[in-house]
């Protein structure tokens, strides 16, 4: 058994759970910090572990062309080239063939695209969307899905979704063929040296002393807007028949409203035992309200991308670190936050650092903001777990907003 | 008290001492980690703390410019404004007026000068340096001189030392008269948390319950590239009376053998029971040779600066890890290290950061950088400790360099 998954709380459609996989135990929701290309940007690994990460995600259409497929795989894949010993996810490659390259060509096979880096002209099909996701050797892998575009009409939005569950069937094909050529065998899986504490033998092989653990992959819903096409996606995607469910093609421009309407649909048509993840979503406030809907999994760059930005998330909103007001602010950035930022540094310092420019405000100000989001997941499972069904959104955001 | 030196081994010339200043114990010979505006550019100071730095530097130029005087004493001086709880020394500013300042006008005043950052016009005197450097509260402060350019002609390099002595009696009596208006009376040294294990009081202070205790300014000897000049300025200097002594004016563009023949005969001519510093100097085989020479402390932007261009410094010799070579190297970027960057990711990890532009890279090649240089000087003390005199050099490097 490569991954299983077990829901121990509820609190209204919320649940709270145990996601393991080959390389970790995760507590569910979780939010997985992006690791773009082989590392949360700015974020040294170990800070990372502090910080309580137990799963982070990387993104195959950045590694696939730097450092690529066939360097990760000869490192050991993303566990050995990174040094990262918990768990990976990578997604397909899709989102971003589609969001970073206007002049890709779309067919039934798949998708042509040029590299953002360089230009040259790459190929992407299910199959090697597959083979791609195998050589990084990710815990969990994603099905090569096509993300439609917003806005779409009725029959582009068909058209796309049936061919993403086309792609789905293959992918699930290529996988099942292929899946035991992952570049992490057992004792294979660490970096240069064996962190203290950590192991280097996959958690579900040692646990269930089965020699066949590999990654898992999950499929896709897409649909666009429709309600019904969203339904008809996750119909057709379980009749595939995955370990885990995504739902893709949101955060797209999308009203947010629109955005949580077609979530909370779409969740009634996923299987109640399997992990859910809800694809590139959101602000603090959002992977909550998704969280209290039923989703167990998230990932965004907001929290490392607006870090770069200055934008700083706190117990009392958000901060614009690089306004003159924080200049002789001898406060702490979140007087709340127990983060290794907070507990040390003064907006002031944080102030200059991004007013001068230096690198340390970047890596700062990533910490702080993954640790905002890790922290809000972990209030978050508490209340599940206390089964709070109707304060469960005022308990985890218990400080007035301004 | 605010400042005692011992000298606890001798071998050749080099010494092992201690210097205690109000924030920290100094093991001598020591390296100084540039942290110019506040902090060492890309490393935390936790970090830093990790890799047992117990003196950083910061630039008073810089500092005066952004963020300001004002608001670092505002903020506790530099210790509290960084949260630093250990020793600190700025430079007089007079090194970057000179350097980065084509246009500044010198006269026996002072010097008027144009801020890199916006053009804006400045003022620095032995006075206003002082009354800078006393609002940045380092432990150690240093006098303002002028820094003779290489090449410079006699006559040139004769009036230029004898401004920089007369500047050093007028710093001398301005902190003097001010001394006791260092922001960091006790107990107000630290940053927002109290660190587990590091003392918010000073240490000299609680040593010998002492109130008195408060910052300690250096003179600088200057005189260009003639040893007669040299001999005059530590006359000089030290006829005005000083806690310690730097060599200034060195690594100006004169060829290296100069560089140590100055430094060799000026240090002849230094109290032998006082800090000698000599000031932007150099290569990891340099300070070792520096150290041979008698030198106790110095300071360089090279490790810190060759790290963000990929230079890496080990036990074998340099590393350029952005070479195509190191793509697929699994191995260690130095086995004989023992630093967190060494201990955990591959040279092909570290070349893909480099080359993918990602912060991470700059991060952990300075973390790296930094703790060659820091290792280098605990094992030139070991090696002085065991006054091994004839082998002095050859201990330090035991390894062969390519």
């Amino acid at each position: 058994m490569s991954l299983s998954f077990e829901i121990n709380s509820r609190s209204g459609n919320a649940r709270g759970g145990r996601l393991i996989t080959p390389h970790a135990e995760i507590e569910t929701p979780v939010f997985m910090p992006v690791g773009t290309v082989a590392s949360v940007k700015g974020v040294p690994q170990d800070t990372l572990e502090e910080l309580g990460a137990q799963i982070i995600l990387g993104n195959t259409y950045h590694l696939y062309l730097r450092p690529g497929v066939d360097t990760v795989r000869k490192l050991g894949g993303l566990h050995g080239f990174m040094s990262w010993r918990r768990a990976i996810l990578t997604d397909s490659g899709g989102f971003q063939v589609f969001s970073l390259n206007e002049l890709r060509k779309v067919s039934e096979e798949g998708v042509t695209f040029r590299s953002h880096l360089d230009g040259s002209s790459h190929f992407f099909s299910p199959e090697s969307a597959m083979e791609a996701q195998i050589g990084l050797g990710a815990d969990i892998i994603m099905a090569f899905d096509e993300c439609t575009e917003y806005p779409a009409d009725q029959a582009r939005m068909r058209a796309s979704m049936e061919m993403t569950a086309r792609w789905a069937a293959r992918c699930e094909k290529y996988f099942d063929a292929n899946k035991d050529r992952v570049p992490w065998r057992p004792s294979s899986a660490g970096g240069i040296g064996e962190g203290a504490g950590e192991q280097q033998v996959p958690r579900v092989a040692r646990n269930d002393k089965d020699e066949n653990v590999t990654q898992s992959l999950f499929g896709i819903v897409q649909g666009g807007m429709d309600r019904a096409l969203r339904k008809e996606s996750a119909e057709r995607t379980i009749e595939i028949g995955f370990p885990g469910y995504a739902i893709g093609g949101l955060s797209v421009g999308e009203p947010r409203e629109l955005t949580r309407e077609i979530v909370e649909s779409t969740l009634e048509h996923l299987p109640r035992d399997k992990p859910r993840y809800l694809m590139g979503v959101g602000t603090p406030e959002e992977i909550v309200e998704y969280a209290s809907l039923g989703v167990d999994m998230m990932d965004c760059v907001l929290p490392t991308r607006a870090a770069r930005h200055g934008l700083l998330f706190t117990s009392e909103g958000k901060v614009s670190i690089k306004q003159a007001r924080y200049a002789q602010d001898a406060g702490p950035l979140d007087a709340n936050c127990g983060c290794r930022v907070c507990n040390r540094y003064s907006r002031a310092y944080l102030r200059h650092l991004y007013a001068s420019n230096e690198v340390l405000a970047q890596v700062l100000n990533t910490i702080h903001n993954l640790s905002f989001y890790l922290d809000t997941m972990r209030r978050v499972r508490h209340s599940i777990s206390l089964g709070e069904e109707s304060r469960f959104l005022s308990s985890v955001w218990s400080r007035p907003k301004p």
